[in-house]
């Protein structure tokens, strides 16, 4: 039935990101929801953030949009612009391609829960705050474009 | 910046749908994302249904995906296989072309909330319930072809 039973659903907390990046994002305990429940127009993710633990390192993707729903906990959302506090309900859009760099952060003391929806096809995107770019097809590479060895997590 | 200002967002409460169809949609009351957030590889939508409200006649889509997430309340997600209780933080998912009509009901004496996202391309699809079916043209139809004068909002 329509209902997912997340607790039937692998949680992982893999990356791809080379070390010492990897670091900030090893408290991301995450589920693929589409390949679960037959979805293939976009993706789905459930995301718990342990507190301290980052979404992603801060990103912008050039090809595709994401957007995202807080389920529960606190988060700060950080973007060229600054940062606003994302509490349950709320709702954030990262339209692709807008060279605006994001990602949440868990500051509080308690896990923090959210659902990230993604479309488009992969372009690559930028790290801003990092020497790394992500790249169409599916590797990283250092803002001079000499690759890294990582490979990114399908 | 990317966290959506809901309360700058238009609310309402149109349909499409011909009568008797859209009376237990009248307090359906949604918000649609998208187009405010600059988000174009799928649709998303915020959707408070008041007590009694349906989120729509029970349907499924021949070419879209629908993803759901529920904010606050309760609603109960009827499809051909039965019913299922849906509170904060539950996610539901329904692949295009499925052939299983679903709906929400909000039996409850509060307002639920919930997002839903939506994307792939309009090929039309049924509404197993009643004498109509929704075309790729946007338009409605009886069982039997015999169009409806009523057009879907997009």
């Amino acid at each position: 039935m329509p209902k997912l039973d997340l607790s039937a659903i692998a949680q992982t907390n893999r990356t791809g990101y080379p070390p010492p990046f990897d670091r900030p994002v090893q408290g991301r305990w995450y589920r693929r929801l589409a390949p679960a429940s037959g979805l293939t127009a976009f993706g789905a993710s459930h995301v718990v953030l342990k507190p301290g633990a980052w979404s992603s390192q801060r990103h912008w993707h050039a090809g595709e949009d994401e957007f995202l729903v807080m389920v529960s906990g606190e988060a700060v959302l950080v973007d060229e612009d600054g940062e606003q506090v994302l509490r349950a309900g709320d709702c954030a859009a990262f339209p692709m391609n807008d060279g605006n760099g994001h990602h949440l952060q868990n500051r509080s003391a308690q896990d923090c829960v959210f659902v990230v929806v993604s479309g488009g096809t992969n372009q690559g995107g930028d790290y801003p705050d990092i020497d790394m770019r992500f790249t169409a097809d599916g590797g990283y590479v250092h803002d001079d474009g000499t690759p890294y060895e990582a490979r990114r997590i399908p």
